[in-house]
């Protein structure tokens, strides 16, 4: 990918000496920033910005890595083969009118698809923004020259970016402000060959970028993707478009691509130890957070320490960061009486440290130091989170002491900053140089201290092949469509899931004799074929206490059926709580696993977490965990507390199971009951694509 | 209190030549924009800054209506009294070392308060940055006269802050940005004598206030509040500071008040038709929104139309608007087919209405305004969301006749805009002088067409004596301490709250007794002085089928306590779901009424609701749904749907009970069982104040 990123050269195909057309920005782009040679190609003219013209790309000399491409869509395919042919490595495609712009768009993009098989050239885009490098000054993009009037801000964060918005609106607006600096930006488009996965590859190794932002509307290398992420060691930050229903159906039609659940989304995410944002800006303040303080110290647990000139602040710093999860510090008693020194008499010290009539007596530089120093020194402080103020009434600090204090330590700093307009800037821009984040409002600083601070668990994905038993493999085969609770309750067994007791009873006097190896009370089904919702028909009997009841459960539930399915005899299983558990096909990720808390709550919490599969013991103990409600597996009150290890072993068969047998495309298992701790299938389906 | 917003002249105390002291920077302030007299008084001077100084209170001329004071805390009084005495009838103290600094400076606002009382002159402050009126340039206050630079930008919204900084640093951050217009910001400071309900009461009569922000630590007249909340037909909006158990012990070291329980401030504000918010700038962007837009047409549902001319961010905002549950509009065919006049033939029409390729087409001006027209226009839409980008690759939008077009129509209009840092706050400022609020980040947008749609429920505190029985208020006079749940049930069901069927048994016999009247399974408790933790302390026996049975329990039971308590036996009864209500006396808001889901789901969601007693019928029916886990009482998979009116009854009459009998201190109704949809309280207890 290197040519795409250090091209020796460029051909800039469809340059133009029309200003208000892209193909004259581009090349405006390039002659201010680009260091090798550009070579634009356009027969209508000889010279263009003073820079010889070339009528084809045959013509252009060497050296020659990368081609820019800007003509209507219907000229590309023609171009891209002239590149091929030329021996151009890259082709960067920013014109539009191909998947996005209707049917005959899309005939187009196969076109491309196709020349990059066929001739092996690797093609950017199209309808893309290509690549702003910050820190090299190279702007291989149409993104308007003005973005040059205030300087590009390098910085550390890069940027995969589906929309053009942030690899070009987004962009000039984070640039002007000058407060946040980026490496590389690049804009993948409609992603017909390069995609977010190799750009990942190439930013995972690049040394100028240390922490990693994708805008992704649509994951289809969904599971390259994971690995990537799961093996990249810098921080990466995603924010999933079309996550919500209605967001789904807008990327559709935006991208044609087909945007992922997202819950399953944000389960894979977690998996791979992705951090997740939920807006443009949120998005590059956490990766440039992120890009400061990639690894905490072991011990750290995001104990917070704020200083302070105001009260309200240090209030509403500590409201925010409870509501996020993250704990106030306790100062220890070495480091009350250090800040004590610097208080007046009166003044209690506590945490938030209200500096304000420390500063009035000692001016803000020594008060903040010394207050900083103490926190620092205190083993039970891993976060120093410092309000700042400049313009007006200047405290006048200087933060390069405590910085340096801060990152010998391994603690991280961040900073939120009031000011005047113009103050405030330079404050930012100084306090950032010195290696720390700094935010205009307190509860994104409070987002991207929880960031900082929230376990990135790269798990590993399970080495070797799914551990699925040749029976159950057979059983499977076998199979077609919607497996009944039985069939699919045999299948997991044969996997080694814990099931209910059960047997058919094809008249009532097996019933009874069932009921009584299990033990009264009992349950009878109805078992129909593809009758899913055997509650709501009426086939299901509960509770049945007495040989009696089971004679009447047995004959009205045969003549329901008119008597063409089967019936099933169970225990009547009591235990909490109740799960689901589950997996399906995504289209992005593959086989998924879920579980999640069961019963009324399951609809009303929507309480459930997915991971990838296969999954490794780890991963399914994780999934567990991010469940709001698995607090509630600890057993209350007495009650006897889930075996999760036994749960998670569930977790990890079902994924086997998917893994190993893809025409399994869903199944389900609710309830899975709890009793006295062990997880029970107690009702399953299985989906078996026919 | 006209006095000190108006004031007919003002004696500044404390006036100074030094242009480091605040009361240098009071007098340059009120230079620059006072336009009545201003009479600095300082013994050591004959004039400041031109300005006549005089050597007392009494030696100042008329008209003088209004005292500031910034002189050491010590002084104060005394200059208070000298006020009183020369018929100055308010006093705005600015001056710190009050209550904030020690047990000294408590003696010293004891002092003012006793003052106040004495003379009846009216005190703002002390610890306080006083007033800011942009709109009449009367800055009472030492904030920095830099804050001129820029201009006062004049606003809608008045801010009513507990909290220096808000006053000052925030106001510099907000006024030099000049994006946010401001009206009042009136600076409490420690609230001796006016505080935030005197100032409330004055600005819902101001007409140059069209919405009010509240910073606050402490609302020690919380039903004040609460009442004036309730008839202020303008939007207000509160952060209550201190509402984290960490966030309280800040706001008690910082202001010597005691901060509120979050669940109980959200209750009351909910109650009264307040909007919370969570930070500064959220605080300031929610008041201006809803300064625009103060009422809606009654059948508007929050139904968003997003134009936009990026498809990403179309995307983010649809996610971000499902998020916080509101819905995007369907647009009607006739909009899909006047919109898809301008869009290129092959783009369908969507919502998100992505414009861009239309923009490509025809230009923005054209497309924007005839998109915006047919989305007005859709009786299916009710707010029209606006992307907008200035700078670089400026759209060239002119808002102005889209905005007049939604005014016309009564629909909500909110921009985000993207841009560079010049070009994007000059089209803010443009566009918000049209009366459309402008956001830079997605998400804030997507809150504040939250907050505008957020149902602003004044309901009026119910009129007439609470209705409590005398037999219950007479048992209430003979209890003392904590009442068992016989005790506490009988007061209930002389409230009309139905309880369960329940019987002590002096001995197994009564017992048997009881059972067979309640008939089988039954529970038996054992009832001991104190003992609140039943359960644990090994006396309840649930579920005992027989008469056999029974006895044993009753033997334990009796055993277990030694002789000394008393045993009961109710029906055992079984419904869903279990909830908990409950009442107590917030120290701010005076009795309040609780529920929520009980059992094992309370502690783990902690979905609990609270309002301020009394109740109206209408308050306990909307308590009831801010219930997150509220769909549970609608009934699922066949189950009978909780009677909402008797659930809203029991809550009704808590709250009469607690507002009759204010020495009942806390009641716990828990578990409350819903027996085929009817609330059924089966354990209860009252502590009532000996």
């Amino acid at each position: 990918m290197q040519f795409f990123f250090r091209p020796r050269g460029i051909a800039l195909i469809g340059a133009t000496a029309n200003p208000r057309k892209g193909g004259h920005s581009i090349l405006t782009n390039l002659r201010r920033g680009f260091d090798g040679p550009v070579y634009p190609v356009n027969p209508r003219y000889e010279n263009i910005l003073d820079v010889p013209c070339f009528p084809s790309v045959a013509a252009v000399p060497d050296p020659v890595d990368l081609a820019i491409v800007f003509v209507p869509g219907p000229k590309v395919p023609d171009i891209i083969r002239q590149c091929a042919a030329r021996g151009i490595r890259g082709v960067m495609i920013e014109s539009s009118g191909f998947a996005e712009a209707g049917p005959e768009g899309q005939v187009l993009q196969q076109e491309l698809v196709a020349i990059a098989r066929e001739t092996g050239i690797r093609l950017w885009g199209p309808n893309c923004m290509g690549l702003v490098d910050a820190r090299r000054r190279y702007v291989f993009s149409f993104v308007t020259p003005t973005i040059w009037d205030e300087g590009l801000t390098p910085g550390k964060v890069s940027l995969i970016v589906q929309s053009g918005l942030l690899s070009g609106g987004f962009l000039i607006d984070l640039m002007t402000h000058g407060t946040t600096g980026i490496s590389k930006v690049c804009s993948v488009g409609n992603k017909v060959d390069v995609n977010e996965c190799d750009l990942l590859q190439y930013l995972t190794e690049d040394p100028d970028t240390e922490a990693i932002g994708l805008y992704l509307e649509a994951i289809p290398e969904g599971r390259r993707f994971l690995e990537l992420c799961r093996r990249c060691p810098k921080p990466i930050v995603v924010l999933k478009g079309g996550k919500s229903p209605a967001g789904a159906e807008a990327a559709r039609s935006h991208t044609a691509s087909l945007a992922g659940d997202g819950a399953v989304v944000s389960g894979a995410m977690a998996q791979a130890g992705v951090v997740e944002a939920a807006g443009f800006k949120q998005m590059v303040d956490i990766c440039r957070t992120l890009a400061e303080y990639p690894e905490i110290r072991p011990e750290a647990r995001g104990r917070v320490a704020i200083l302070t000139y105001s009260g309200g602040s240090g209030i509403i710093s500590a409201d925010g960061l409870h509501a996020l999860g993250l704990p106030l510090a306790r100062l220890s008693e070495q480091t009350l009486a250090e800040i004590k020194k610097i208080f007046p008499d009166w003044m209690p010290v506590s945490n938030p440290v209200d500096l304000w009539p420390a500063v009035e007596q000692s001016g803000a530089q020594m008060v903040y130091t010394a207050a900083a120093r103490a926190a620092l020194a205190d083993p039970e402080v891993d976060v120093l989170f410092i309000h700042a103020f400049s313009g007006g009434f200047d405290l006048g600090l200087d933060l390069k002491e405590v910085a340096d204090e801060a990152r010998r330590r391994g603690k991280p700093m961040v900073c939120w900053l009031l000011g005047g307009r113009e103050a405030a800037r330079h404050f930012q821009l100084e306090v950032q140089a010195l290696g720390v984040p700094v935010f205009r409002e307190i509860p994104r600083a409070v987002e991207c201290i929880k960031a900082v601070f929230t376990p990135r668990n790269r798990s590993v994905a399970p080495a070797g092949a799914p551990l699925v038993p040749d029976n159950a493999r057979e059983m499977v085969q076998r199979a077609a469509g919607v497996l009944d609770e039985h069939r699919a309750k045999q299948i997991l067994d044969a996997c080694g899931i814990a099931t209910v007791a059960e047997a058919i009873a094809a008249d009532s006097a097996q019933a009874l004799a069932a009921a009584e190896k299990f033990g009264f009370p009992v349950v009878a089904k109805g078992l129909l074929p593809e009758a899913v919702h055997k509650t709501e028909q009426g086939l299901v009997r509960l509770g049945i206490a007495s040989p009696e009841a089971l004679a009447t459960a047995w004959g009205e539930l045969h003549a329901g059926m008119d008597g063409k399915g089967e019936i099933l005899i169970q225990p009547m299983l009591r235990g909490q709580p109740e799960l689901i558990v589950g997996a399906l096909h995504d289209p992005q990720f593959g086989p998924c696993v879920m579980c999640g808390l069961g019963g009324v709550m399951a609809e009303i919490l929507e309480d459930v977490a997915f991971a990838v599969a296969p999954l490794s013991r780890a991963d399914a103990l994780a999934l567990i965990d991010r469940l709001k409600t698995q607090p509630l597996l600890n057993g209350f009150r007495g009650s006897t507390p889930v075996d999760r290890e036994a749960l998670a072993e569930i977790l990890v068969r079902l994924g086997d199971l998917m893994t190993a047998c893809p025409q399994i495309r869903e199944i389900d298992i609710n309830p899975l009951i709890c009793v006295e701790g062990k997880p029970v299938a107690v009702d399953a389906s299985i989906f078996v694509a026919q």
